[in-house]
């Protein structure tokens, strides 16, 4: 499995589970403490979680105002980390602080850096500007996996396993019989792969909440940004249905799917997962189907990936794979992957 | 502890336990998946339970006729562990294939064996006749114990516990007060102990089902094939009444408990346990009676031998033991244990 | 955390807790199976909790008039730890023997000496009188964390925690702002750390057992009788009520706090507590309240040790902790421990 990539962004949490009671997440086996500013700007805080004093979980604690005070003696941080107040004396000593770290609320996602901050550069996230587009509407939540980051990774790069473990639900024949084509961009760190089927069935899934009858034109366009972000854009579309020649395609239906895959610790991954659509946008029911229908192939892989790591853990060390045509996508995220976690094991030069 | 014997049989299941869903079991630490083919000869197939591609558990999977059906992303197996279709591509790889193991079924069980196939010689497995004789009518269960297997093969080779762990059950104070014989053959890796009671008290589970009252003559002669199988022979009768000098009996009660004692992991043994009257074998509430009182015995086992693991994990390494005459036979079958452990970890010359 | 200091006394039980059924606990690490005679002594009884023949937990047998039964295989120890039976032969093997720990029953403690028995001297156990006068009443409970002892030892000996861990309960913020006195009599190993608050906050746990309306005078005298014993005498009463000159303290309410900290094996401890007043000492509702709210706060205390233990089982090796004045007693008592330890690590020189 590779190493974990720092000096990267990764997602801790969606904005809406950050508010003013604090939230505990372990992002790379780091402990952060995260909370919401009360003041006009409500910003995300992320504080190393742990007190200077005897490490006490500083999420056990409670919030006075923008101040984070931990819950065991009432060593209190302001919200960049500095120590503002400890019991039975009035100095407060000099090295009293814990790490704050760089966080961008983006596309409904809070994102956190996790490495060096000097190097944390907002413009380098990548957007899933549908998770925050009035013209879609999303179903959304997120699953812990006691898997490493890389089996879920391996999962999303190759969609031929919809039609074995999502058999009935999103998966068809066709998505493991057409070739892929895939395409990386290694300096950037981005994987896509793609499976057009110009004739396929119809998962129960897409017959009811587009209203299509019959076979379907259906095309699947992965495009990974290591080492967090997942975007597949689907279409589908009655067979032989296609864009107009000006790009616009006004007769098919638009889903994007989006992970993201944050390394919680070694063995533990959170999956954050969205499905959001152009299409019956205002339409309760299809949301509310959505949402359960979602839910529960996600938590087919969950399950899945669970037994796989059980399974890979009993693996005497050394155990082979043996990879196939449909894994060039994930063969390639792995390698980026690899690439990734080494540069950022590097040590930094800072320009000063 | 004594290391697992390789090149060995070893019951795996019951054969009424393997059908056309798959079965995961782990034998020795490897980890198979076991199904019936559907053909008239409905044989069982035994392959290595982990796909070549990414190791998920074939066990998971589904059956399509006789091939196997890998549940993550359909690559197919026949039943000799070849695989015969992948996704995505026509060409299925060379190497593409997983082991297959040698499998047995006689005497209700599933036979497996572990280690070089070239060696496994169906002649060689012990046999529990009375298990498949419509002469004998049997109770049975397996329960996963987790224990090394040598605590198990401890337990039984010594029944003198019966009067304590299973007192007022099948243990009498007799059973602890009696001397036994043992006789090993080395050669054959055999250790039989025996404990003759002339004038016994009768446990109420005999009572119950034989209809003696009074005291009883009690034998036990045990007969433990290294590794896997161990019988015990049991003859009750009222005090005094022996068998005829030509060797039949009629006037007494014969009852054949039958143990298959299976290392599963280190740490983990499969407990398969049989008991065979050949008296009230068509009386309904005497089978329904036995079935309930042996599974409570054996789970006195089973809960003993978990704690005791325990016990034995929190021990300094090194500790000792004190060994008595009880233990001549349980010390012999250890010796045997291990000698069969080395010759199975042996690298085998083959006879081209 | 300090390692584990032998040759010391430890409370391994209140002496209700030990009559004519087995009682086993592990005291820094030792399983120890524990019950007393049926004579009219009555006295407590510690053997080494593992048979001598296959180490089965002896606490796991039962009682024969004062002998112990093994539940395995009926192995039997007289108090004194010698086995004088063993199933199916006469002679008893020379070596057939179990540690016996000394015990001394006193102030409702079985304390055990854990190390060289020839070195224990029961006049060294440190007294908690109160537990056992009858001018005093009791409310007490053991707790089992799964943390370090020095985890529970750091909590006791630095109370400034109460106004944050148990803020509402018996914490005010007068606790965590009055500066500490500590002393420490490194030669002894005992640990005192007074607060002395002149004008605060009366806990209403205080306003509802003594009945004082308004504010108070509330003293904290921490004893801790290293490694085991930790008393808090507390003194309440309105605010500028002072003791008599001559000692007598008639107009205050006196309660004392015992704690025993009791290693149980690694990452274990055994949290022993006990409140004891000096008023209203036969009001059944005063006791039943007090046993309902300490417990409470006691769980407040071990689902934060549960807590702080899992996060520093996750620390990098070698982090690190910022200390202020209020950890004076705390890094006395770890520095008395980690020399107990080294003493009790030596080889011992026997005077003969």
């Amino acid at each position: 499995m590779p190493a974990f990539a720092r000096n990267q962004w990764y997602v801790a949490a969606y904005g809406h589970e950050v508010g003013r009671e604090l939230l505990g997440r372990r992002i790379l086996g780091e402990p952060i403490a995260f909370y919401r500013t009360e003041d006009d700007a409500a910003e995300v805080v992320a504080l190393a979680d742990g007190c200077v004093h005897r490490r006490y979980p500083l999420s056990q604690g409670r919030l006075d105002g923008d101040q984070l005070v931990c819950g065991y003696h009432g060593f209190t941080y302001d919200r960049t980390g500095a120590c503002v107040y400890v019991p039975g004396q009035k100095r407060v000593p000099r090295t009293a602080r814990v790490s704050s770290y760089p966080v961008v609320e983006q596309d409904s996602f809070v994102w956190v850096w996790i490495g060096d901050p000097a190097l944390a550069d907002p413009a380098t996230i990548p957007r899933a500007r549908h998770l925050a587009d009035p013209g879609w509407t999303s179903v959304s939540g997120m699953e812990p996996i006691d898997c490493d980051y890389g089996l879920l990774v391996d999962n999303l790069l190759d969609l031929s396993h919809e039609t074995y473990l999502h058999g009935g639900y999103i998966g068809t024949p066709e998505v493991a019989e057409t070739p892929i084509t895939t395409e990386v961009d290694e300096g950037a760190g981005i994987v896509r792969v793609s499976r057009h089927m110009d004739d396929a069935a119809c998962p129960p899934f897409y017959a009811r909440s587009t209203g299509i009858e019959g076979r379907i034109t259906r095309w699947q366009d992965i495009e990974y940004h290591a080492p967090c972000l997942y975007l597949l854009h689907s279409r589908v579309a009655p067979v032989g249905v296609l864009p107009h020649p000006d790009g616009t395609d006004p007769d098919a239906f638009h889903t994007e799917i989006t992970y993201a895959i944050t390394p919680s610790a070694p063995g533990h991954v959170y999956d954050f997962w969205a499905v959001s659509r152009d299409f019956a946008q205002d339409d309760a029911e299809v949301t509310a189907f959505l949402r359960d229908f979602n839910h529960t192939v996600v938590m087919q892989d969950v399950d899945a990936l669970n037994v796989l790591q059980r399974a890979l853990d009993a693996e005497p060390s050394g155990y082979q794979e043996l990879s196939i045509n449909i894994d060039t996508g994930g063969l390639a995220a792995r390698r980026i992957l690899t690439r990734l976690a080494e540069e950022g094991a590097k040590p930094v030069e800072h320009v000063s």
